[in-house]
């Protein structure tokens, strides 16, 4: 696959089948993700492939939970604002991302795979998500769907010690990554052109080009 | 370019040639760039391109102070263990990282082009990696050169300045990746091969596969 129609189409997806990921998948994807960089290029960093199915039950209430308190909490504004006025261009897709991350509460357990990462340190620093995203467009070239959460945080204590993580050691859990072969088809994600986000030497100035629609489609 | 070998040879690449990068190219980088995913799909970033050579000129001693800064702290040990024993692998590993680093601070200012990513809050969040990442793939499909910092942020309060950035209104800088064609040749990187790195269903059980060679080459 081109590298254009990967970084273009990997987008968030969650409706996925309960179809295993075959081992050499699995193989490439975490391959690709170990040959990302990483700050000083200490490579701080452990993977975790879950597909056991008891381990997969547990999981499901716990997404399930941390869900519900983002919705009350960091999205309670937006749900609030697309509640009462559905029809704008950004309260559709809040709600449109409200219903595929629902969809993902309600059948966390059946994804077939789920990749972990994990961090020494606080668990937050970037050095990790170069790694993680390389995961997500190797398994967008093998056809397989991802997204990227870093709710299950909210249940630093429980999923942790359900996984065996080594806390007291400093390691801890950055984001969890579900995959499955997509139910869906893959397209390229509307955004924010880019001259609209992005300015040229010094703030608010216009970057030089426009980019009307995906340079690649 | 295949996925695979933008993933296995985006390396950084801190030598690089004067040359500038044309508008075409920089438009490609960029829109790829917002084609990545971010938390909740708030495109909650800002770019900035900069090939001013009096801004450029400012960057230069401002990068050259924070690397100073990170090899007497984060990195004092690591240099001090690699002059001891400059042998080892690791020891090795870290000098040729050390170098490279150093060339980029001997010529910061001669980098044709940087690009600043910024997230609305405090700058630290990993959301906006999967962005610059996707940024640094698509410049390597186009044959430039790249590497990701954060020690800019050292220099919270000049270099935002010196960019115009509006950190009163909670814009903060997250990275910068300084780019240009390259004076050597891509290579795949070494990496701690991924099944040393990665556990299976709980912490310490084998991934369940070996992957003793790069699975692209």
């Amino acid at each position: 696959m081109d590298v254009y129609e990967a970084l273009y189409t990997t987008r968030a997806m969650r409706r996925v089948k309960t179809d295993p990921i075959p081992m050499e998948v699995q193989a490439k994807i975490l391959d690709a993700a170990i040959r990302a960089p990483s700050g000083g290029n200490t490579q701080n960093w452990r993977f975790m492939l879950v597909d056991d199915p008891d381990i997969r039950s547990a999981l499901g209430p716990l997404y399930r939970d941390c869900i519900d308190h983002l919705w009350d909490t960091v999205y309670k504004e937006r749900i609030e604002a697309a509640g009462a006025d559905p029809d704008t261009p950004e309260n559709k897709a809040t709600s449109a991302m409200i219903r595929s991350v629902e969809h993902a509460a309600e059948n966390f357990a059946e994804y077939p795979l789920f990749l972990f990462a994990f961090q020494h340190g606080d668990g937050s620093g970037g050095s990790i998500f170069p790694s993680i995203w390389s995961a997500m467009l190797a398994a967008r070239a093998e056809g397989v769907g991802s997204s990227l959460t870093t709710v299950l945080r909210y249940k630093g204590d429980v999923v942790p010690e359900l996984l065996g993580v080594p806390v007291a050691k400093g390691w801890m859990m950055s984001a969890c990554v579900p995959m499955g072969y997509p139910t869906g088809r893959w397209g390229v994600a509307e955004r924010i052109p880019a001259h609209h986000v992005a300015y040229r030497n010094t703030w608010g100035t216009p970057i030089g080009f426009e980019v009307n629609k995906p340079l690649w489609s």
